[in-house]
């Protein structure tokens, strides 16, 4: 099985490219990034999206940053890469898989104080490498464990008509995708009939990203405007549902971009099974539910302007709330590398930690 | 009781301006229509939109062209006259109205044969003026309804949080509105504590003109993304939804602008009363229900583009449903300016004709 067509990332010894996700699907182009600085403007500045695909991109990063270095001064060494962490660390300061690579990576520095300059530069490059293949790893457990938790619930039907929303894809991750890793995996045994794509206003992720992904694959698909979907629901173009999640509680209540919460609540109404992709490390056990996580709300004008077109004047009240929760009465599993998770999520998420 | 601040059409005894709804709201400019072929031309284009304001417009535009001819043989009086309708009946082959209206100014035209030319063109301006006055009076009526309608819902709750989607408002009849005419009504007793606008892609009528008709009306509102709805409900900012409707079958299924039909899922979910305002004469007593109405699907550029911004690629398929019908079940009740229909709507309708 191969990680598909879509490079989010590629890591060629030396430098990092990465797609540049502003442009997509209009403009295909990669940024080189061959020093620390790169990593932080191209994290900041959202060349590249998605928490599994930032961490991974920190963690390059500081491999690069220990490339940069051409003295010989173990402590200046040392200070270099502390002043790297940090500046990598301010590129976006709400994202939580940014500091835990970097936390990794800190460790791994930390571990080899007194080796020789060279051998620590080799060990970050390693580590870097490791956690873009581990993340790669998980996404295709999802992906075979997905194959499983649809023979679960459809039988012996083998040809699945799927919506999703936002991107949940190889775009937001190190490759693969979680939610696009079950899709991708159904795909490779030909039981893929079609995907119907959100487009997940303000932003665009699913009609800009995750349309462009399925192109590359050559799996069919269609998009929609995100107030479509009952109507195409209406009209049984739709088998089941499946999405990621940006944070999960030990109930199984499910965050994930706006609009989803919505999905699920129209799947119900249909009587369409609603899968959750997301690797285990998405459950954040120490929260109770969905209703303890406020939810940001971004700034006005994503909504104002379209791809630079204005449309509204800026004086017009807006709401821009970035994420909502989907309870976990409205979901049928959550697709783990580890495990398929039923109700009782509770006690079934207890389990598994 | 004044029909609001929003003048969609005026008037003038000898010209027809009306607000040029595709600038709206970055531009506020009106079109001086002072020919049928300038009338044509806006219906057309889509100055003009929505069914009663379509209608009143082509009504006008008759009057106009008996107002252009200055000969004073009346065979040629008449065969202009014909030449008009015939152009103007070719602007928008599928609006009903339109028809409507201009088998209306035929009928008045065909009663007056051997009339003075001078009479026939006073006429027809009456006519004219009659079907403007008649449509702002039936949106009045139905707002009356409305205030009723809720009263009996929501009892001595008097301050209301409504959603709605697309624009049913003054911009699409001849003034007032049927779902705006009920939140204006509602305004007009200090009862609306704020209105929910779904932005409504592709078109964004929401956002662009139904946010544009409540700021000059001063009402409080906030705009959404669609996909935002679910969210918002779950927050109790919403205890009702009011939209209007394009075509009523005999069971009180309602075709609307796309995604009517997933909002009403959302409120059946939350159990907030989901209400559609319109006129009488949006029942279509021959269509048993909702699923004998083909949907019409639009050239899919509505969807690549955004206000002339390209988002997608035209190879990327797409699809474009223009309306879909909410199901009677999810319907609370149909304001109309006779009654209030409730369920059993099949009965209850039957008992209006």
């Amino acid at each position: 099985m191969s990680a598909g067509n879509v490079r989010t990332l590629i890591w060629d010894g030396k430098a990092l490219k990465l797609i540049d996700q502003r442009k997509l699907p209009l403009v295909t182009e990669y940024m080189i990034c061959d020093s620390y600085e790169k990593i932080y403007s191209a994290i900041k500045d959202m060349v590249v999206r998605g928490a599994p695909a930032i961490g991974v991109t920190a963690a390059y990063g500081i491999a690069i940053a220990a490339n940069q270095y051409s003295g010989k001064s173990e402590s200046d060494f040392h200070d270099f890469l502390k002043k790297a962490i940090a500046r990598i660390e301010s590129s976006r300061p709400t994202a939580v898989n940014l500091f835990w690579a970097l936390k990794r990576m800190q460790k791994i520095i930390s571990g080899l104080q007194g080796e020789k300059i060279e051998d620590i530069k080799r060990k970050l490059v390693n580590e870097a490498e490791k956690m873009e293949k581990q993340d790669i790893e998980i996404n295709k457990m999802i992906g075979e464990n997905g194959v499983q938790a649809f023979r679960d619930i459809f039988g012996t039907k083998n040809k699945f008509k799927i919506l999703t929303h936002c991107n949940a894809g190889a775009l937001a991750t190190a490759g693969y995708g979680t939610a696009l890793g079950v899709i991708r995996s159904l795909a490779d045994k030909g039981q893929i009939e079609n995907i119907v794509v959100d487009e997940t206003r303000p932003y665009l992720q699913g009609a800009r990203l995750t349309a462009w992904e399925l192109q590359e694959e050559k799996i069919p698909y269609f998009i929609i405007a995100d107030n479509m979907a009952a109507y195409i629901m209406s009209k049984n173009e739709i088998d089941a549902v499946v999405v990621g999640a940006d944070r999960i509680a030990s109930n199984g209540d499910s965050a994930n971009k706006i609009g989803t919460f919505g999905v699920s609540i129209l799947a119900k109404y249909f009587k369409i099974p609603f899968f959750v992709a997301a690797p285990i490390s998405t459950i954040d056990i120490d929260i109770s539910s969905g209703s303890e996580i406020p939810i940001e709300e971004r700034n006005g004008n994503e909504i104002r302007e379209v791809m630079g077109a204005k449309i509204i004047p800026e004086y017009m009240p807006v709401r821009n709330p970035s994420f909502d929760f989907t309870p976990y009465s409205n979901i049928t599993a959550i697709i783990t590398e580890k495990a398929v998770i039923k109700s009782p999520f509770k006690n079934n998420i207890k389990k598994l930690f």
